[in-house]
């Protein structure tokens, strides 16, 4: 590490304890990598024994990193005045942060990993068979099951000590992270969105849906996204780019991330899209650092800093009238004349569309939002009793009346199209909607510090905004916990004004406000 | 299982046992997912950080398998009648293999299976970088140490007790083959095929080459390929193909076994002999008992009977006459015109052809043998001290001018073409010839026990056998040692005749002596 303390280097207690924490996170990281093969080659029996793989690793993992030793290692080395001297040294630094993972793992009895890892298996397939035959009762039991399991999580996690159970299971997902803060964030957010959202129905001149129903060929679609994320900064020398249902980022290592996307004909918009998420996510795990690579300070700090960094590239960039300058030739030069009726404001607008619907993975940047407040609701009414499981599809639709003022049409369109609670997750989703906070945060101080950024889009410079975001972000690991990194980063605590002044000047316009 | 004894369902310590011998096993086999996507899907930055994920597997692997916890299971199992009071029981049997690995296992401490990883690690790069340049000077330091670590393993294996350094390395991958007894098979059959090879090359009517020279468009011939594989039998749903430098095998569990194979375009006839005997592997894995996946009557029992079976599809099905009668039609499918030239016969000749040559890859079903007896050599004399490292070129050199009348040109074509060496394995060589022996052998029984086999071949019916090798080979898992499930296959011991006798009549045939 670059600011190590004078002796750390040398330190054997210190030496044997980053050693330890290396092994749990090098397996932690065999597991993604059976994780990315299941989502993109495995064939379709490999299922179960895979399953039974993924299980043992996740004990086998916890295992490690719950040991009598690394406990005693921690305590040894906070006691040694050469590590923790001073406090904002990358060792003292890195020491907070195992110490803060071992009390977690600590908390979870071995037999409740494993009894998590079975439950997410049988919940995920059982999820995927009630989705197909559109019918929650069929989930009903282990929506059940993934509700008791996460309550007695979170007591272990010690809930009942201040906040309430959801705090308890967001802090894997957001460090710092509480129910209380997320609605504070929430509420005015939902507010000033669903005005923006009633003035931009009503408007007259909507734009034209023409570029996301083009039909295009899939091979050259395929060439097409690969030549954007390679001109992004995706580093090809240290991942690649797959096929999957659900578009994922996973990064064993800095030296290899994998991302996936998909392709419809018809919906070039929707590869390119996924594509620059993903690519987001790839540069934060390709841009960690890789002399404490798998170690704390060369970890992404959060879901929610991920997801900024995917949804930036998505969304601040990908839908911007100065990065279509750059893309449309491109557009051009692979597909030819399939997109001859097409001109760079008109798909600039196509690209920009915002339509109320049910779907959360195909919503627009502003609707986006609402489908995430609504689970989270939802999420956190379980965790404390409010909400039975059974009810559950009842209050998604009267949330999607509420916020979206559209019906939901079926289960498999409504409380079953996502996977989250099935891996018994819960806790999640917030982090969805503060990275598209964070993203519109931090862009407006990379355009603050970089007079001329966006202009640079227009002629495919892309490397400032790299090359800042490594900087600013990616190299600082978990340095920071996650709101405070954004204050770091942009000198204010995070707001929904970012977001909003960002979605109401580029939609008000496009809709012709 | 099927045939238990009547308490070891129920029988707790059983239990327990099957219980830790299968966590060894399934963590093992999240390695091979590992290695799989090492060989065909890393990107190429990825190396370094995936061989400390794989040192750390193997260690851990190791740590699971020789437990005291797991060595007083055996003790206690193992003195219970209930469970070995029938010698032949699944169960007893079982027992038998476990206490066999535990044996094995904990001859060898922990630090020595991470060393000889990380050698492995460091040995395979520089072997790659040395046969770039075709200098083996650059590998001899690590040939060196791979010696030395094999022969401290080889102590540890207590190989003083008896027979020689080799033995002891052998027996993880031919159980109970000795170098005595390998020498004893290999001596008469170098002899009967040196005398063969001297009237194939005094032919004055050698096949012609042309078969193997068609240039075939790539995506065809996977097509091609992809169709053969499934009429042999491949199973899909439990399994898939993609292509690496080298072809190999690697079954995660009967339900997860995937193949790669090559193409060149100058050369279908390998991309489908590859792809034949890396079927003949998968056919195997695939057919093993799945009540009992992971554990030793569900494990295969040697890599010479392992590689019976590629041999066996490859070259006795795939290089018969009968296969080319059902397969031309299929060639004139998928390729068209570009086939027009080629008749059965001239492709059954073609796919036979014998050529004294310096690469054991390419190498055909007659000289193979040739290749293989040359390295068994020279590795067992590394081990026992009678060679040095630095003398290996020469040693290689000689060999090849005295057993096949050539002179290898440079060390890449010479003794740095294997990537065994490297991987810090000694005595796995003859196990290739082996399979070519036992695969002639089980071939005749077949024939003898399904009349008209062959000529089912060329109606495209190749389940019978299938069918015969899942029950009389897959099913047996580690049930007899591998000597010993050749005599009970075929009623006699492994013996050169069979595959001698199929290659004077096949070849005499075709080379008209």
């Amino acid at each position: 590490m670059s600011t190590t303390s004078t002796t750390s280097a040398t330190h054997p207690k210190w030496q044997e304890l980053t050693e330890r924490a290396l092994e749990a996170s090098t397996l932690g990281s065999c597991a993604s990598v059976l994780h990315w093969d299941q989502e993109t080659k495995m064939p379709p029996e490999g299922i179960e024994p895979r399953g039974r793989q993924m299980a043992l690793i996740a004990r086998l993992t916890h295992e490690l990193g719950t040991s009598q030793e690394v406990g005693d290692l921690l305590a040894a080395c906070e006691a040694d005045d050469d590590l923790v001297g001073d406090p904002y040294s990358d060792t003292a630094v890195t020491l907070e942060r195992l110490r803060h993972d071992y009390d977690r793992a600590t908390c979870i009895p071995s037999s409740l990993v494993s009894e998590e890892a079975m439950l997410a298996s049988s919940a995920q397939h059982n999820w995927a068979e009630a989705r197909r035959n559109d019918d929650f009762s069929q989930f009903q039991p282990y929506l059940e099951q993934v509700v008791a399991l996460l309550r007695r999580k979170a007591e272990c996690y010690g809930w009942a000590q201040g906040g309430e159970p959801w705090d308890a299971l967001a802090e894997d997902y957001e460090p710092g992270c509480t129910a209380a803060w997320v609605e504070s964030v929430f509420t005015p957010l939902r507010e000033r969105l669903q005005n923006l959202l009633d003035r931009l129905m009503g408007s007259s001149t909507p734009p034209s849906n023409a570029f996301n129903e083009l039909c295009l060929p899939i091979d050259k679609q395929r060439a097409f996204v690969t030549d954007v994320a390679k001109s992004i900064g995706f580093d090809f020398q240290r991942g690649r780019i797959d096929v999957s249902t659900h578009p994922f980022c996973t990064g064993f290592h800095p030296k290899d991330v994998r991302i996936t996307t998909r392709f419809h004909e018809n919906n070039v918009n929707d590869a390119l899209g996924s594509t620059m998420h993903e690519c987001g996510h790839a540069i934060y795990e390709q841009g960690l650092r890789q002399d404490c690579a798998r170690l704390p300070l060369g970890q992404a700090v959060s879901l929610g800093i991920h997801e900024s960094q995917s949804r930036l590239w998505e969304n601040q960039v990908g839908r911007s009238e100065q990065f279509w300058k750059w893309c449309f030739p491109k557009l051009s030069k692979y597909f030819g004349s399939d997109v001859a009726s097409l001109d760079i404001d008109g798909i600039y607008r196509g690209a920009n569309i915002v339509r109320p619907d049910f779907i959360r993975v195909e919503a627009d940047e502003a609707t986006y939002n609402m489908h995430i407040m609504i689970r989270f609701e939802i999420e956190r009414a379980l965790l404390k009793g409010d909400l039975e499981a059974a009810d559950v599809p009842a209050a998604w639709a009267e949330k999607y009346r509420e916020y979206l003022s559209i019906d939901v049409p079926c289960d498999s369109k409504g409380c079953l199209q996502d996977i989250h609670w099935s891996m018994v997750s819960m806790g999640y989703f917030p982090t969805y909607t503060l990275g598209n906070l964070y993203s519109a945060q931090f862009f407006d101080a990379a355009k603050r510090e970089m007079p001329g950024l966006e202009d640079g889009f227009a002629k495919g410079e892309f490397e400032p905004l790299k090359t800042w975001l490594n900087e600013k972000i990616h190299q600082q690991g978990r340095r920071h916990q996650p709101a405070e990194l954004c204050e770091v980063v942009t000198g204010s605590p995070l707001s929904a004004d970012h977001l909003m002044t960002y979605l109401e000047t580029k939609l008000g316009g496009i809709y012709g406000l």
